[in-house]
């Protein structure tokens, strides 16, 4: 394999997994991230990073790949295209993979401007979560041009265990993940609501996440979250801010196209109120915690008993 | 083995091919249904039918096992304890299995009354489809006192794949399993959500089924139902009636415990507006054809294309 130079931005949950997968693999990877502490956990592993401006012009300079793994599209567009962008430090033929949620216009959009600026552009949205992202193991749901894809396969390779090859314009990569994210979302809130409904009726949490991740009401969200709810676990392995922003990009692009998604709706405005209720950075599962108090019932976990 | 006497009540779709499954396991099984058409189906399979009431309760005197596979505690009831009802010409001993799907505390009830005939008790509400049924590849959610899982065993063995052992009094099956039916019934409408989504904004369903199959949006159902949309297969391989009834179940239940459940909620109300718009005994995936009414969008099989 050759060693190859690529740029990573946003050394986040996601971004430092993917980050250290790269470097696993072999290749110079230089990290950028506004937060000094997250350079610092990146330096601990042994990867590059840029800690002022000089250095981060010289690193876009020389990388062949530059991965985006910030928090959407607005993110996404000021990193690329503002006032400090990196568009313009960039050489010309290296390609962009952007690995933010964000609806398909957006993508459309990012391609054309990266191509305006002689720079490849590959859509292409994550899934899997920090522990996947870590072991290179990470779902990419990706479109763009074929040269995009030969540009970005040795990168793909070091931080995916599947590529889905959706189309070869950016846009369709991003239309299948909202998809996905709109199942994703009801389906955490419905793991959320068939334990609360069952510990309500006097089902031990253990047998149903045990019973029912073997029947036709399993999801790969019951069988994923429904542990941590039948544990009480709230650490934020993914938060309730995700699906707020994740559920609102799915409205809005429903809203946009004309199309109806009650039960989409519905999962929002629980997550909504997660967070109005102070749950914002905790686990998604504590949407659970509304359903215990509008039932005023126990669960592991919540209320929280005294001294915990 | 040894071949018993078992009576199952109630022909239908998953009736009809439990009673094939105790057939092929050397089992002596008469059929007992008010259709006609249904006993004749059965004894084409070679099964014994009570055409008659004299018929019937001769193969009831004789039965060891008395199955019900009918549509709800109130036939339940009425087969069991009303007028014509079977528990007094059960021999004492025969264990009867509860089939339908329907709120823990008819079970209970169902349970103390047999009891008070000598009869012994086994909640068995059933998962898995007509196909599985035939096949003998049931889930059954079971619970009930020892002695009468031990009398109702070789039943269970040949219809069933999978039993749960969930408690020793009845009601702990009824309860498990309308908390499947509730995920099962938010599932079924999620897949059709998320892939009229998608066909709105001109992905492929059949590429979306693939892919999301293997990402963190996928359920049992999104892999179950998702082809019959892809394919605008709108057969009642089980149909919208079903989950009118049960998550009908679930909100009364909900209710009745002061438990909130907005998403079952959601998705009865698609479930009743398909029935409204005429598509009660079609396939419940027929809820789709609400999405792309309103979303003004074609999905494969609808609007039906003339000369279909």
């Amino acid at each position: 394999m050759t060693a190859r130079n690529v740029t990573l931005v946003g050394l986040g949950a996601m971004g430092l997994g993917m980050a250290q997968s790269l470097l696993r693999a072999g290749h110079h990877v230089t990290g950028l991230d506004h937060d000094p502490a997250r350079l610092a956990a990146f330096a601990a592993d042994g990867g590059a990073v840029a800690g002022n401006a000089a250095q981060a012009h010289t690193a876009l300079a020389e990388a062949e790949a530059v991965i985006l793994v910030v928090v959407n599209a607005q993110q996404t567009e000021a990193v690329l295209f503002g006032p400090e962008g990196i568009s313009g430090q960039l050489r010309k033929g290296a390609v962009i993979l952007s690995c933010a949620t964000f609806a398909p216009h957006y993508a459309v959009d990012f391609e054309r401007r990266a191509e305006t600026c002689g720079l490849l552009y590959l859509d292409a949205p994550i899934s899997g979560g920090a522990a996947k992202a870590a072991q290179g193991k990470l779902s990419i749901m990706a479109s763009g041009r074929a040269v995009a894809f030969t540009a970005a396969r040795p990168f793909l390779d070091a931080m995916a265990e599947t590529v889905f090859e959706l189309g070869d314009r950016a846009g369709a990569g991003s239309a299948m993940k909202i998809v996905n994210q709109l199942l994703a979302g009801i389906h955490v809130v419905s793991t959320a609501e068939a334990l609360t409904f069952g510990m309500g009726q006097g089902i031990d949490p253990k047998l149903m996440v045990d019973v029912l991740s073997r029947c036709a009401g399993s999801s790969w969200m019951f069988q994923n979250r429904g542990p941590f709810i039948a544990d009480g676990d709230y650490r934020p392995h993914s938060a309730v801010e995700i699906f707020v922003k994740d559920l609102g990009i799915v409205t809005q692009a429903a809203e946009d196209a004309g199309l109806s998604v009650p039960l989409a709706k519905t999962a929002l405005n629980r997550f909504l109120e997660a967070r109005e209720a102070g749950f914002g950075r905790e686990g998604d599962v504590a949407v659970a915690k509304l359903y215990a108090e509008e039932g005023h019932c126990a669960i592991p976990g919540w209320p929280r008993k005294t001294g915990e």
